[in-house]
């Protein structure tokens, strides 16, 4: 974690989308015309529940694991994740029949941690911080020799992650604006650089819980803001975002503007989740219904547009719905 | 409803097809490893609650109301319906820009009556008896020279259910077996049509409440079993198997053998359905994940072979999920 990563470019989001092609499913975009109604904007959603191990996450693990070369790969992957990147990775892991340990907080959701064992990984458990994650993962990283899949600053994972932008502007056609949430910022970056090669005229716009919009202020400020203490019902959107996800989101423009964040309660997130549930029947998490909540509290923003959205998971706890709690 | 009811015949299955193509989605066949690997089969999903309405009684609505002549037409259509078939002709009609009429009884499921009404159909309640749904329809007939469309026993609807099989077995292949939910037949007889025009050698299996199994008492004995006190979680599934399909599906055979039913436990039914919530992400109703509950109760029955499942609706209450009550 101390070496300098050297950024990821377009170039390696093409090279991921060649390397995982055949692994990752090419997800269907879904429509729904009672959301555009609500909206007043036609919706493309990138499903990315659907995808294996169902999250996006599963495109930049998928990438990382497949750039390891024989003997790295022996040696095996590990991480720490809060839940889809973990799963992810031991899908991706054990796909390739290489061994990965993924060290998890306490109070994760339990049905991502239950996938993370069904995949075959080792289970760390530890303390729900940053550093007590950082520190056992780097234990475990020197004993074993395997090599650190970071969630969402490993370039090959950023590189992953913007597959999903690249396969939805083929399937969509042109779009005006491309939503997706940031959490950490691999899918916000991975997203910026697949748009800057493929549709340097959409927007880019990133979905984020007001309770940790770190990335909002990081970008307003030009300094990476780090005193992120987050409040939110998005699991999967908890983190920092990352430094070289800064730089790339801080550097993007397009359609001649740069990255907007737009900041959204958390109220109107499970209103969105409930409205993707009744209206499409697809059952998303919080952190993916955040962007159709970021498009229906700025209708004027978006009116008449070919908008773009990636639903970015679906590993909710059908016990735990948040409109329920 | 007291003119005999000429049974409708595989060509009115092709015909319906031919009928409603561009007005109905073309629902994708989902599929999904982790239920694969829990059945012990190969699973292939019609998603039916992806269709148009939510449910796959829009094939049948929308036959039925493009077959009607101009004059008709005018001067529109009425039903009895507990909910999707209702929703399905108030969005036919409203496709097609006449009047609808709508008798639900009291206790039906809050969305479907919202979604009825989303539609432009006017809404009648009335007492949750069938002779009081049918009473009130038949006075809403006369008043206003509507054309009766009734759920699962007019010719039209049937027909257009069939389209459904029609389509999973041309997108999945060929099936050694088909499994579909039966309440009050329309789906099972239009399905056991359409076997037999397209799938001769693949068996029919339906999967019925055991708090309802009436086509399951009807079949055994050779006549329709006529004393059903419906209790049952799948609220679709409480009608009584309409006449004409118990006609349609005593004389059907396929693969040589006569349809199957299998009685399925609520508590079965439930688990199923969080298990496609789970692995899939869809939400479905009870009504519809019955089949897969069918089809994990009985693995030996199934096992190995290549199973086609209509998942036939998804309008479901995500407030009311049924195992949280």
């Amino acid at each position: 974690m101390t070496d300098p990563i050297p950024p990821p470019t377009a170039d390696d989001v093409l090279a991921a989308a060649a390397r995982i092609a055949g692994h990752a499913h090419v997800t269907p975009v879904l429509r729904a015309r009672t959301l555009d109604a609500a909206a007043g904007c036609s919706l493309h959603f990138k499903a990315e529940h659907l995808q294996r191990a169902g999250a996006f996450k599963f495109r930049g693990a998928c990438n990382a694991v497949g750039s390891l070369d024989a003997e790295a790969a022996r040696r095996g992957v590990v991480t720490h994740s809060s839940g889809n990147h973990g799963a992810a990775l031991a899908l991706a892991a054990a796909s390739r029949g290489i061994g990965c340990h993924v060290v998890a907080p306490e109070g994760a959701v339990a049905t991502k941690l239950a996938a993370i064992a069904s995949y075959g990984a080792v289970l760390h458990r530890c303390e729900p911080t940053l550093a007590a994650r950082e520190a056992l993962c780097e234990r475990l990283r020197v004993q074993t020799g395997a090599t650190l899949v970071h969630p969402y600053i490993d370039r090959n994972v950023i590189a992953g992650q913007g597959t999903a932008a690249l396969e939805l502007l083929q399937t969509a056609g042109p779009l005006d604006v491309l939503v997706v949430p940031v959490g950490g910022g691999g899918l916000a970056a991975g997203t910026a650089l697949a748009i800057a090669h493929a549709a340097p005229a959409t927007r880019l716009v990133l979905a984020e819980p007001r309770g940790a919009d770190d990335t909002l202020r990081s970008l307003q400020a030009g300094r990476r803001v780090e005193d992120l203490v987050p409040d939110t019902v998005c699991d999967g959107l908890r983190g920092l975002l990352g430094l070289p996800n800064f730089g790339i989101l801080h550097r993007h423009r397009s359609g001649g503007a740069p990255v907007e964040v737009i900041a959204v309660d958390d109220a109107d997130t499970i209103a969105a989740m409930r409205r993707i549930a009744v209206h499409t029947k697809q059952l998303v998490e919080p952190s993916s219904a955040i962007a159709l909540a970021a498009v229906l509290a700025n209708r004027s923003r978006f009116s008449g547009l070919r908008v773009g959205i990636v639903l970015s998971g679906g590993n909710v706890d059908p016990e735990r719905l948040p409109w329920q709690s």
